[in-house]
């Protein structure tokens, strides 16, 4: 009968028997035998809360009868640890996200991972403990699993994939197509953040303050939000690759609206404005991973914006611009020059492998 | 105001403006802004059947109430193309029999894809392509996705990762922890045939006879043997990795129970077994990727059994073995010279990025 397994600390992750003295991940971690049944017990499970010993393929969730979403989105940044957070805590905070802009309640997470043979051990129980500690804080379980293993130079590091499931409300519809003339854009917070935290690190440049991924769940302030707004909250959007700008250009284009912004009325910290300055990037079209752009009609906005400054992660919500009838599919800012500017969408990419 | 897109057939898909002239993936595919947007309505929701023009950040599903299925798997398969199949149907069919291992029909898959930069643009059209022919076949949609894309050497081509949600009929409860003493062990059909046909083309082997993969989706099957078999239906699980050895293993290692197999009633072609045996693998645990094995109550094993051979993904299904009491999660072999031998998981990897 072969031995129960034991939990061991990921730090410590070394097992008494040839192959198993490694430190780093090695190609049979990934080959669905008894290697992979040890990292899963041993290193997947404690960090996500899970119970050992059940094996399955699939995860099972009870549901109450209505409709649910569904949201996939895979992590490359690099590096892996920045400030304020690391590729963990992204993924799992991004798909929460990604349900959170069609009204959803997360209930299950996913996670894949793709490593790299010699990957160290340590650096993936972080991860993964990181990514369990945000899922448990946000509530919701990552219920099942994959992980595969490519040769040394097939992959970088760690790629994480992670899938979310959610509940959306009875009465509760919001979706691009849904903006419309009068409405109000509000912003949930300040911008810029998380694309700044991972060029600081990335390009070691130091800007004074250290700047922090924005990083964080935004299921409880959406629901805030929907308590308040009710069937007024049209369209939410999270602005991550692409920023702002991708966000509300894809909204004028999916609703044929047109959008108008107050460029002064947008929340950029100065720390993040000088670096943007500094790199040539600009702060509207950086990502962010813990804000949320909405479109309310005007009737609600006023209590739609108190219940999310009434959260830390809506403190400094704003509004920030309207939508209008006259020409759907662009936005366009209003300079605090009076003068206006057409928006528009980078044709590729500003800042490579930023989530 | 923007130009509408334009559908391009992927093989031709080269647009008019700079860096649009490409015919290969480059970093701005991934970037979330107009080459990204260009990327999904022109080759991805063409290729999934899907409608261009909503941009949204997670799919709507609508369920009645009970329990959902929820599962994800990455692939990293090398080569991407190979006899019968390649990484995208790979992924569907995958994906779809781990929700059916639960007993559950799809509703819905995710597809997430990390590129590699200067993958060309008809190898990554062909594999969509081949998702959106096989979920159509099975009857189920591809409702959302993501792609990524990282620097050339920081990927090998394209990572395939599949998430998909099912429903689980309303008195069906399968599980590996299910399966005791008495059950009939089932196979749906010929082992090994999915790692051979990989095998054939990455070490160039030709065994006389092209091995195709087994590639399939089983759902239908499960159904019917539901139908036939109902509660007595205790446990279902795909044979991929690790094959069937560390499917029964797991299994007894999940219910406490052992495992015994009449090794010479389990269906292996004679190509592959003669292909086996020249590359020095052993057929039980090379992957299979269109087989179930299932631990079925021994009074309906014979109904389950003409219901499965009744469908050609069943044709071959045929009794290997039994569960027993004895050496609770350990399975042995009933070799046809009478003996017995413990059947051992691998510790790790026959066949590396095998799916």
């Amino acid at each position: 009968m072969p031995e129960p397994p034991v939990a061991i600390d990921p730090a410590d992750w070394v097992c008494p028997l040839p192959l198993r003295e490694t430190k780093r991940i090695v190609l049979g971690h990934g080959g669905g035998g008894v290697l992979s049944e040890e990292l899963i017990e041993n290193l997947f499970l404690p960090a996500f809360g899970g119970a050992a010993g059940v094996a399955r393929d699939s995860a099972l969730l009870d549901v109450a009868g209505g409709r649910i979403a569904l949201t996939t989105d895979s992590y490359v940044v690099q590096p892996l640890f920045f400030p304020g957070g690391n590729i963990g805590d992204l993924a799992v905070n991004g798909t929460i996200n990604d349900l959170a802009c069609s009204g959803a309640q997360p209930i299950g997470l996913t996670a894949g991972f793709i490593l790299e043979e010699g990957l160290e051990l340590d650096v993936l129980g972080a991860v993964a403990e990181t990514m369990g500690k945000a899922a448990a804080s946000a509530g919701v379980g990552i219920v099942t699993g994959d992980t595969k293993v490519v040769a040394k130079g097939g992959a970088d590091q760690i790629f994480v994939n992670t899938a979310g499931v959610g509940v959306v409300p009875p009465g509760v519809h919001i979706g691009p197509e849904r903006a419309r003339p009068g409405d109000h854009i509000i912003v949930s917070g300040n911008l810029g953040e998380h694309g700044v935290a991972i060029m600081s690190v990335r390009e070691g440049i130091d800007f004074g303050t250290v700047v922090t991924t924005d990083s964080a769940p935004l299921h409880l302030l959406v629901a805030a939000m929907l308590t308040a707004g009710g069937a007024a909250v049209h369209t939410l959007r999270d602005p991550t690759r692409g920023g702002l700008v991708a966000s509300v250009v894809e909204i004028a284009r999916a609703a044929s609206v047109g959008v108008e912004l107050d460029l002064a009325a947008i929340p950029v910290p100065e720390t993040v404005s000088s670096a943007c300055s500094f790199l040539g990037l600009d702060p509207l079209q950086v990502a962010n991973e813990g804000k949320m752009v909405a479109f309310v009609d005007p009737s609600h906005s006023e209590a739609v914006l108190d219940a999310m400054r009434a959260r830390p992660e809506g403190a400094d919500a704003a509004l920030i611009g309207r939508v209008v009838a006259e020409h759907p599919g662009m936005a366009v800012g209003k300079t605090p020059f009076g003068t206006t500017q057409v928006i528009e969408r980078q044709l590729g990419e500003q800042l490579p492998r930023i989530c």
